[in-house]
């Protein structure tokens, strides 16, 4: 017998519960019965956000939500400061260049998370830039950046600020209106326990007045047609119904948790796995880890692609590997959304098996036993 | 005891088992076992276009597939044709206008197809026009048009010829090889019985040339990306995994009945359809109804908006009423996608027993019958 594990940052798992909710029978978007369903995500979403602002829901992947900012918040013409220090970083550049954005980039290394500093110098040097974009977690890389410290960067200045927290949301904390962010990107398939297909944008009075003034062309992903409906309670074209309906249940069973303590249990995992990795004798990848997703260096000797392909292919646990440059050079574990310890451990207990028969040299059981212990010592709110 | 039905077109019914086959355990998408699901899911697409050009699938509704043909086809300053007869013509202009194109437009009364004629005369006086845009069926108005004759007389000329037919697919016949159509757009929420938050965009050789010179910005929606992508059986961006998986078993229902046999029996419900509205005394909407729905005038005396109220909220039988200046003076009954005879007789029941609380005047019972004799004697491939 062989059960599957999906434990990579995205897509995570889905709960039962919301599987058989989103398995409903279909229903029409333009009745009072969805309407409903809708009141109740958008109040959900802006429960996660920790915000008052308005929160859009697109049918789409993450992607679509980036572009969205990016291309209402921005005229022609205007510069933007991009923080690129992982694949999703890059991914905000590319989409202001394809829109003819001109990007200031502030480079990082790939597992190092962005200065402060520098983007506060950035900013003095470049007082005409427009907007901010920056990662909360870079799931390429399972690091987390201050968006806080970020924050108080950029609020000074005239710049808005962008946050992609499409794995962060939920796993890392994100305080979008105690912060003052302006704009703050997510998806479904994620920390909110759902399949891909839903993408979430929250928005600032200031960026909304920003996208009201935008000259950049646009149809689907118009802000002003989906501000316009949801002050109806209402959206512009047709939703992915069953994701909304699966959401309303995803967000039940965050609630009934509470936020404070699902980012608690996310951070448990995080240390538990850290620990483990540790105790095996492996190094993380990264210098500010996130509690999404936690990155591995694959240890020398060891072929990386093969071990993320071997977990999946003979024990059902499928993992992430490296992306772009990373390819073989890191493994990606993900603490992410309908998790718990068990999760952790059985996703650990596929690791030490893989790098067993590797041939790697390390005592069977201490990276579990490491992450267990780290378990017991954290175990505060929620009960295991 | 109430039942619910869903008789729009759009979203239309989904079957228990593409609903289930949606809620099984999520996979990844960069997994030999999705680039399966994936891959039937292309083959799928290329059997209900009729097509063997590309097929790409993206996360959004219809709109977003729409904007994909008109962003990928077309370069700045360029014209295009644009038929109006209903509001997704309309909307295919809207987002030309919102991208700088020049748009031509063939206005057509609502509930009227278009002349082919017509499109030959405005083509001739336009020869620098880049691309001709139409639907097959106007969901607005249940109108269907020529698509075969429209695209002879485009084909004599440079302009390439993209078809809305979202709603109409897998209910109006579709021939995009045969009839030589460059794009064709649809999406999950109609013929093909699934949720919405999938579309589909079909595309020639000679359109992906085009999209390969066209300088409109672009990024989510960029068909450089999607077919980089599928030519390695891969998606750029997270997919709507669970829909897609769902498509594949919808298309094997599909499949299974044999899509002339589909057709054959979206063109049964709809004669019987019509067959009642005449039974009742009522009248058609359109003068080219289509097969996937069926609009119908709303009598003197009765209040259309509360008609389609009534149906829904004391008999759950969803309908929609008319959009934009047709509110409340039409409504229509859909035949798309999950449906057979006896859903059509019982959307004709709940209309019956509403038109009689209304005080409109007639045999009780004379509509269904109608639709029955017209099932009757249709009766051929598909038994009842």
């Amino acid at each position: 017998m062989k059960k599957n594990y999906i434990m990579t940052p995205g897509p995570t798992p889905v709960p039962e519960e919301v599987l058989l909710e989103i398995a409903k029978p279909i229903i029409h978007h333009r009745t009072p019965q969805y309407q409903e369903i809708f009141k109740k995500a958008v109040e959900g979403l802006k429960y996660l956000f920790k915000t008052q602002n308005d929160v859009f829901t697109f049918a789409s992947s993450g992607t679509g939500a980036m572009e969205t900012a990016v291309i209402n918040l921005l005229s022609k013409g205007d510069k933007a400061i991009v923080v690129r220090g992982g694949k999703f970083g890059e991914r905000f550049g590319e989409i202001c260049s394809a829109y003819g954005i001109e990007v200031i980039p502030i480079d990082v290394e790939w597992g190092k998370p962005v200065e402060p500093e520098v983007i506060k110098k950035t900013l003095s040097e470049n007082k005409d830039v427009k907007a901010v974009f920056t990662t909360l977690c870079e799931t390429s890389t399972g690091t987390k950046n201050d968006i806080e410290a970020i924050s108080k960067v950029a609020s000074s200045t005239k710049a808005v600020l962008v946050v992609d927290a499409i794995s962060g949301l939920g796993a890392d904390d994100m305080r979008t209106d105690e912060w003052k962010v302006d704009m703050v990107v997510s998806g479904s398939q994620k920390g909110v326990m759902l399949p891909p297909g839903l993408a979430f944008l929250s928005v600032s009075k200031r960026a909304m007045d920003m996208a009201k003034a935008s000259d950049l062309p646009k149809y689907y992903f118009d802000l002003k047609a989906y501000k316009k409906s949801l002050d109806k309670n209402d959206v512009p074209w047709t939703p992915a119904v069953s994701l909304v309906r699966g959401f309303c249940k995803s967000i039940d069973m965050i609630k009934e948790e509470g936020l404070e303590n699902v980012l608690a249990r996310h951070a448990r995992l995080a240390i538990g796995t850290r620990e483990a990795v540790k105790a095996l004798g492996l190094e993380l990848f990264s210098a500010s880890p996130s509690d999404a997703v936690t990155a591995v260096k694959v240890p020398e000797g060891v072929d990386g692609q093969n071990l993320v392909k071997t977990m999946r292919n003979k024990y059902g646990v499928t993992i992430a590997g490296g992306q772009e440059h990373l390819k073989g050079k890191i493994f990606r574990i993900a603490h992410l959304g309908y998790m718990i310890e068990f999760d952790t451990t059985t996703a650990l207990s596929a690791l030490e098996m893989v790098l067993k028969e590797s041939g790697y040299k390390f005592k069977i059981g201490s990276g579990v036993g490491a992450a267990l212990q780290a378990f017991a010592e954290t175990q505060k709110t929620v009960g295991v």
